[in-house]
C-alpha cells in the first residue's frame, strides 16, 4: 500500500497560511506527523494560495524535503503550470523522486505531462477521465484508464511508475459511483501483468458527509479488496491506516504475524 | 444485511452457566442487547453444556422468544440432534420463524436437514463443505455450495430462504482462505437470480488473533463488497455494525441520507 499523505494541501487553513507567509514550521510539523503515521509519499497541493504557483511549489517541496527524504507528489489540475513546477522542483531537488499528480486521458493533457514524467524520471498519476469530464459509468473509466496507460507505456514509463485514479465522487451526490469505481479497478487490473497501481483521493468519497472517517475507512477497505494499492489519505488517521494494513493482511499482501501492525511499522522504520 | 446475533452461545461462560442452571436472566439481557444493537435473527448455540441438547435448545429458544419476536437460528454441527431440535422448537414456538444452522453438502447431512426445513417452513444454512471437510480452495467451495443450493431448491425451499456459508477460517492459520472465501462468494452469486444469501461466522476469521475487532470489521466490509449479505456476528459491537451499514450505503443497498446510521436504525425500529 502506497500511502500518499493528503495533509500538505492549501485547502487546509494552516497550510494555506504557511504557503502564503512562507512560514515553514507548520509544514515541517505536519510532514513529520504524516511520516510518523506511515506516509510513503508526500502529496503537496497549493490549494487557493497567493503568489506564483511554480515558486510556491518549489518552496513547498523544499520545505517538505527538509523533514523527509520521501518522494514528493505535485498535485494540481493545471497541466501547463504543473509541468513547469515538476521541472523546477526536480532542478531544486535532484535526488528526490517525484510523482506527477495528475494528467487526464485527454490528448493535450497527456502531451503536456507524460513527457515531463519521462524526462524527469517521475511517476505519474492518470485520472480515468478526458476532456468530456468525469465518466458516470465503468466503461468510460476503463477506456480512459487504458488510453492513459498505453500512452505512458509508449513514452517509456514502466507500469510500476504509473498510477491510475478512477476518480471517486462524494457518495452523497453520486451513490452509484463507489461501486463503479471498484468495478473499474477490477477491470483495469487486467490491463497488464504486473498491473499499474491504482490510487484514489480517498476523502473525496465523504465530502460534505457525516461520519467522514467511517466512510473513508470503509471505502478504503472495499477498494483495497478490489485491487487498490495506493491512496491519497490522512496518514495521521490511525484507524484508517490500521484498517488498510489489516485489509492487506487479509489479502495476504503482508505475511500474517500476531502483531502485524507492529511488523508493518518496523518494516517502514517508523516508531511503533 | 441480515445480522445473526452470535452472542447466545454456550461457548461464552455466562450463557453456558445460564443453560446449565436454567437461569433465564443472562439470556434475556443478552437478547435485548443484541436486538438493541440491530440483530435480525437470534442464533442460538449450546456449546459444551450439560443435559439433553434437544431439551436445552427448546429451553433456550423459549427464553430468547420471551425477549424478542425475531427469528431464531438453531446452530449445531450434529445433524440428527439438530433435526429433532428444530421440530421440537417449532412445536413449542409455532409462530417463530426458524433457521437451521447448518447442513453441509454431504448427502446424508442434507437428507437429514433439508426435509426438516421444508416441513417446518424454516430457512437453512448450507456450509460449502462435504464429508471430506473444509475445502482449501475456491473450486470445491463453489461445487459444494452449488450442490447444496440445488438440493434445497429441489426440496421446494426458495432462494431467499437459503443461505450459503463459505466457511471462513482463522487468518493466522490459513492466510489464503479469506481471499478464497471472497472469490467463492463472487462465483456463487452467479448461481441464480435472485442469488441465495451468503453468510459467514465472522469472528472465526480472527480466532486466537490480536486486534480481533479490527480484523472482524475489516473482513466484514471486504465480504460485503464481494456480495455477503448476512453474518453471524456480535450485534452489540457498535463499530462492527456501523462498518456494515456504511459498506451497504457505499454499495447502494441503502439509500444515502446524511444520518444513514439513524435512518437504518429507524427502519429497524431500534433506538437511535
Amino acid at each position: 500500500m502506497h500511502i500518499f499523505s493528503e495533509r500538505i494541501n492549501g485547502m487546509y487553513r494552516d497550510v494555506r497560511s504557511a504557503i502564503n507567509e512562507k512560514e515553514k514550521a507548520a509544514v515541517l510539523a505536519l510532514t513529520k506527523e504524516q511520516v510518523a503515521g506511515g506516509a510513503d509519499i508526500m502529496d503537496i497541493n497549493l490549494g487557493p494560495t497567493k503568489g506564483d504557483p511554480v515558486e510556491n511549489f518549489v518552496w513547498l517541496a523544499q520545505t517538505v524535503a527538509e523533514a523527509t527524504d520521501l518522494p514528493i507528489s505535485l498535485d494540481s489540475a493545471k497541466p501547463k503550470m504543473l509541468a513547469e513546477a515538476v521541472r523546477r522542483v526536480k532542478e531544486a531537488l535532484p535526488n528526490t523522486r517525484l510523482v506527477i499528480n495528475s494528467s487526464t486521458a485527454a490528448p493535450e493533457n497527456m502531451e503536456q505531462l507524460i513527457p515531463v514524467a519521462a524526462e524527469t524520471g517521475s511517476a505519474i498519476i492518470g485520472l480515468t477521465m478526458d476532456q468530456e469530464g468525469v465518466p458516470g459509468n465503468v466503461e468510460k473509466r476503463v477506456e480512459c484508464g487504458a488510453t492513459f496507460f498505453m500512452a505512458a507505456m509508449e513514452a517509456g514509463i514502466m507500469p510500476e511508475d504509473i498510477y491510475l485514479d478512477p476518480i471517486i465522487l462524494p457518495v452523497n451526490v453520486a451513490q452509484k459511483q463507489p461501486m463503479n469505481v471498484l468495478e473499474a479497478i477490477r477491470q483495469l487490473s487486467m490491463l497488464s501483468d504486473p498491473p499499474p497501481h491504482f490510487i484514489l483521493g480517498l476523502s473525496n468519497v465523504s465530502q460534505q458527509c457525516l461520519f467522514r472517517n467511517l466512510l473513508n475507512r470503509t471505502y478504503l477497505v472495499m477498494a483495497i479488496s478490489a485491487g487498490l494499492d495506493a491512496a491519497i489519505m490522512d496518514a495521521a488517521d490511525k484507524d484508517l491506516v490500521e484498517a488498510a494494513v489489516s485489509a492487506e493482511v487479509l489479502m495476504e499482501k503482508h505475511l500474517y504475524s500476531d502483531d502485524y501492525i507492529k511488523a508493518w511499522k518496523m518494516q517502514k522504520g517508523i516508531a511503533g
